[in-house]
């Protein structure tokens, strides 16, 4: 089977770019996971993996991560992208990602809420939330990530 | 290289949840995939993967997966997600997804359907197809779900 | 971790289906990764990777990828996918991607931009660029694909 990521973190940025995959690219970057090979999950931490903020991925790994991302062509546009991390001791937990055109409350705000939803329909107490977000107004061609990278 | 599956089952099924994402997570849970992470791929059934329903999937895991599935926000409307394997013996199959606003009915006619195309234009004769669907009446925000886990 | 990949090769393709999954299907027998189990990868050329161009990719592998497609069924319409890889000697290499309603040329046009502003902005010098990308004037259903398999 593949192995079972056993590290995570919680990343956030926004940037801009010339085009809209360009944009996305400067958010990774600034977001410390632009020279990796993202690896889209959808969305469980698993059983024992550890928070290690400032984990440094070498480049070209395939990295498993859950991601929200919004890019936006709108001058004046405001977007944000957030993620939680509901966390239960001695249990896997549970990852959610939003993106809107909306405020970095209002995404923060929809990600906690629906960490609560998936841990009370699992019959899960939620020990812990943690959180990353970011909002960006868009200039010309914007992009806002928030990720939980996976790593061994 | 990322090692080939080896067994793989098929699933479905629908859920309503308070956002999208939660709708997505119900649909998921019900369908025995909901603690696992996803890892989309699309979509051949790899020679010798052997079918074994009922397989449990250890919670956290990166778990390659061919599905579809489609969320909906307006009450009333029907919606249904499909999969059809296309076997051959002593060869690799073809997974087939589909999800629409339709009738269950018509997803298992697409997929089955599409998983004829993929074998003749392969020039390969159908042994077997099996399929698994699922529709779903919204009330608020809907989900459905079908997919064909591949597992070790 | 996952293991890194050791070799790539670019590929473009484009088909008509009868339905869009399945032009799609046929598009990536065109471009000779039809029978893999692609793992859409957000794109690096991990370094050391080597060009292998006519590498046979075993039926039902887990195939990381970075790809751009667009499938449409608009009769007439003129469809394009592009992708680049950014080479820069001793170092990881970056993957553009690009699909629209636009001919070859501008496709091919887009993803050498993308390429040259991913490595503006990681101030790395641009030793070479790959190239790859199809176009197609849709009969019914089409489908154009292009893209940059990673493999051991």
């Amino acid at each position: 089977m593949l192995p079972l990521p056993k590290k995570y973190f919680l990343t956030a940025a926004s940037c801009e770019g010339e085009t809209e995959l360009t944009a996305f690219d400067r958010a990774l970057l600034e977001a410390g996971v632009g020279n990796t090979n993202l690896l889209r999950v959808s969305s469980i931490l698993p059983p024992g993996c550890e928070y290690e903020p400032g984990l440094i991925i070498p480049p070209g790994s395939l990295l498993p991560i859950a991601y929200g991302t919004i890019t936006s062509c709108e001058p004046g546009a405001r977007i944000a992208a957030a993620v939680a991390v509901g966390i239960k001791k001695d249990s896997f937990g549970v990852i959610m990602e939003y993106e809107g055109y909306c405020s970095k409350a209002e995404a923060e705000e929809m990600v906690v809420k629906m960490c609560r939803e998936a841990f009370r329909v699992r019959g899960l107490e939620l020990d812990e939330i943690k959180i990353a977000a970011t909002e960006h107004l868009v200039e010309k061609i914007g992009c806002a990530f928030a990720a939980v990278p996976l790593w061994y």
